[in-house]
């Protein structure tokens, strides 16, 4: 039994709740290791089954179905490669869900997980939803993290198998809520790659290589990602006031640099958006605003 | 004398090089503050004198004019409101410049900042530019940095001087080298600033707070940020082969993302024209190429 587990449940021979992992895929290849490795009793299911073989060898047990691999599990773990798989391979197992705890980490978003979440329901089984950020090698190390909603008894429950993964966050019982904060995290991630790119283009104009604005930009980034808390402070009472840099100085400063970024001949695609937000503001009399009402743009678009 | 300070210039009656402050505004004020506060003779200048005044009163030297101002110094530092102010003032200074060394910190864009330079050169003084990575109150504290670019000899004479003002960076002997870092930089914060309000706009329609998000959001920012040396290097190397992270995957994750963003009401025009950069790799036939090679579709814009 791993050191690292307090758990109590009693199933299987270990004492641990006996998992299964439905979908062999990179994902569900290490979380079903890591299952076995701290002493669940777990079995797999795979639609190719040789990607099982390994798992085998070490000592989990193949299911010749779905529904015979979630029939002996307390937590049915569901990695598979999007909804529309998730929801064929759990129709497969149907009635077999019945008084189970269904974890799918399978990347979903808002709407098609709330629909899996009440027909899972439907089958008498308990919800929950995981975002996983990681990817195969980093899960269950320090830098690995999981956002749950749904189910909180399933949460509760399975706490210490899930705390094998990563960090584990509960944020909500709407089953889709770890989806949005997926999407959001993910939207939060893209903007900050076109940033990234636009900082390397321009940088390239000028002969710096990507390397060189890289090592600049990273502390740079850190640095001012300190500022956003104080954004979202403004965001969430509504007080908009400051002292410090309002719309009027942050429009005149991007447009100052979409100017010289066409002067030196990169495209401002990525950024013109911005600035349309902000110039929205402007016009609507918020020049004297925190920057942080750019919000307002995006919560009431223009008809 | 300050206990930081290793200088062995002589000029002036404490050993440290005379210093004129050339606009008194924001920043400039907390420049002059500085100098004064270790041991440089400092004289100051301001359009409108009242600036001046508390200045004048803890033992700097009021200058009638720019020309004057310039006249007794060894560094002359600018910072007034743009390009346009700092040619004017210069203007009127003329002759009195030749010999001296230039500090400009008013912000600039590289076609600008190149003219002002070669125009301050025929003055017959060494230009040295200053993008300054600060607010007034941060100036000369730990956070603060500064790039510089231009004259290598100005950078080194005066290196204590300008230490006073944050970590100095020289950046290159091109004029407006630094001014390329500065749009760089803040268009990679402008970039970051667009996630973050997408980020919270979705948070939103599920009823999350903005500082929930955000708690969630600056950690994950911080994560993803440390994968940009990576995309650097194979940007510089040109080598984008990849095993982990495709273009194909970034696309169908963007993709998912953008169509649950627009489920939820939210509009999704901050993201877009960073898919356009994803689409035009994929459609070139680099789907299984590392994402760092979004930059191609930004150095070679669709025609
Ligand atoms: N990999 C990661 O780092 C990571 C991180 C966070 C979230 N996720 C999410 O986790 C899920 C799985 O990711 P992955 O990397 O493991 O994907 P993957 O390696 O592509 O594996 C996909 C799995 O889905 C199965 N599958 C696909 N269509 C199916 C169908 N119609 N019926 C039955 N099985 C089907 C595949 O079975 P076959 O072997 O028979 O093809 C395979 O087991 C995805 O939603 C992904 O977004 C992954
Ligand atoms: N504040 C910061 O944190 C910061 C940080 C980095 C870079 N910068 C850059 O530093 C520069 C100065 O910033 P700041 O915050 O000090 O600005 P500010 O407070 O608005 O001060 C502007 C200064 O420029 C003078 N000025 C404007 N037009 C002039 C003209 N035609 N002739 C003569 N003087 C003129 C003003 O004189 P009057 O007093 O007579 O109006 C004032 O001294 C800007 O380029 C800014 O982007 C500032």
């Amino acid at each position: 039994m791993s050191a690292t587990s307090t758990t109590t449940d009693t199933a299987g021979t270990t004492g641990k709740p006996a998992v299964a992992v439905i979908g062999l895929g990179n994902l569900g290849q290490v979380l079903a290791e890591r299952f076995l490795g701290h002493g669940h009793p777990t079995t797999v299911w795979n639609r190719s089954p040789a990607k099982a073989d390994a798992l085998v060898a070490r000592g989990a047990t193949r299911a010749g179905t779905a529904a015979e691999a979630v029939a002996g599990a307390e937590l049915v773990v569901v990695a598979l490669l999007d909804h529309d798989a998730a929801r064929d391979v759990l129709a497969s197992a149907g009635d077999a869900l019945a008084g189970r705890s269904l974890l799918n980490v399978t990347t979903g978003t808002p709407g098609p997980t709330r629909e899996l979440a009440a027909w899972v329901r439907d089958w008498g089984a308990e919800y929950l939803d995981g975002a996983v950020y990681a990817v195969p090698q980093t899960i269950g190390t320090a830098e690995a993290f999981v956002l749950y909603s749904g189910s909180r008894t399933a949460f509760e429950t399975h706490r210490a198998a899930l705390d094998l993964l990563g960090t584990s966050t509960f944020v909500g019982t709407e089953p889709e809520l770890a989806s949005v904060y997926d999407i959001a995290l993910l939207s939060g991630m893209y903007g900050m790659f076109s940033g990234f790119f636009q900082a390397v283009a321009l940088g390239d104009t000028a002969g710096i290589g990507a390397g060189r604005i890289t090592e600049l930009l990273v502390p740079w980034l850190n640095a001012t990602a300190a500022a956003l808390p104080e954004f979202a402070a403004s965001i969430d009472s509504g007080d908009y006031a400051t002292e410090t840099s309002n719309m009027d100085i942050n429009a005149v400063g991007l447009a100052n640099i979409l100017r010289a970024t066409e002067a030196q001949g990169v495209p401002t695609d990525l950024l013109t958006p911005l600035q349309a937000l902000f110039d929205r503001q402007i016009e609507e009399g918020h020049g004297a605003a925190s920057l942080a009402r750019t919000i307002e743009s995006l919560r009431k678009p223009r008809a």
